[in-house]
């Protein structure tokens, strides 16, 4: 049951969960950084949508790293799993959906109107290195989320 | 087997196909119809998923129909109930990206920069329409997609 990679409790666990905490907390900085950039609805959404992230990784990397240095079980509790698994899903579809909203504005600002080439003060290229960020963010919160679908079916 | 809801030859299937192609068509027809709508990426890019999510079900309609009418058991082949599954995943993440972007362009519109009601020949009212109905459409498609993924899961 343990095998599943990326299951809570695991190496490969604890490492999604750390890099998802760093792509979150790199691509909110960069976000919260750009000028003006959280009076626009969408890069508000996936902004609160990355702090979420951020807080949900950080206390399942907390608990990983808890749990390989007392070697505890964390599948031990079949309930706390499929919560588990289910907050995951929760939270990769809002991050997907956030990464969409955020990337359709950038598009709109750089190809479709170029606001970019005309307003040097907007700030563009944060905007894309953050819907880059969040991308991957989502990428690993997947990963995430098809380990715990896993292992919640091996238990049912 | 044959007893999961939605799933192909079955008339809860067909009647999800059957809405999809409707809604589907609706939401083209909204966002096609509103002047140069598609002269904005998101739009264009989500008009492209609802004319794919269209001949998608369309297909899938008429196969169950045919099966319908002749009693033919649509489930004799594993490998095309997979790759129909796996079709049915790849719109229905298609079709959500695409509604969130068009979403968020046109809540930039409607909220961020009050284009709406500024400029009065911008047809936001279509707009709307058309998200509403492609959210529709997309939450139809996972039904059919979660009814794919359960047979899929079944057979193996």
């Amino acid at each position: 049951m343990k095998r599943v990679v990326g299951s809570p409790g695991t190496w490969s666990g604890m490492a999604l969960r750390v890099s998802q905490c760093v792509f979150a907390a790199a691509s909110s900085a960069a976000m919260s950084s750009a000028f003006g950039s959280l009076n626009y609805s969408a890069y508000f959404y996936l902004n609160t949508a990355l702090v979420l992230q951020f807080l949900w990784s950080m206390g399942f990397a907390c608990q990983d790293i808890f749990a390989l240095r007392n070697k505890k079980d964390l599948h031990a509790e079949p309930e706390l799993v499929l919560l588990r698994a289910i907050g995951d899903w929760v939270l990769a579809i809002l991050m997907f959906s956030g990464s969409c909203a955020a990337a359709s504005v950038t598009i709109f600002f750089m190809k479709d109107v170029k606001f970019c080439a005309e307003y040097r003060r907007l700030p563009c290229g944060q905007f894309e290195l953050s819907v880059a960020l969040a991308f991957i963010t989502w990428s690993l919160q997947a990963a995430s989320s098809f380990s715990g679908f896993w292992l919640v079916v091996s238990f049912f």
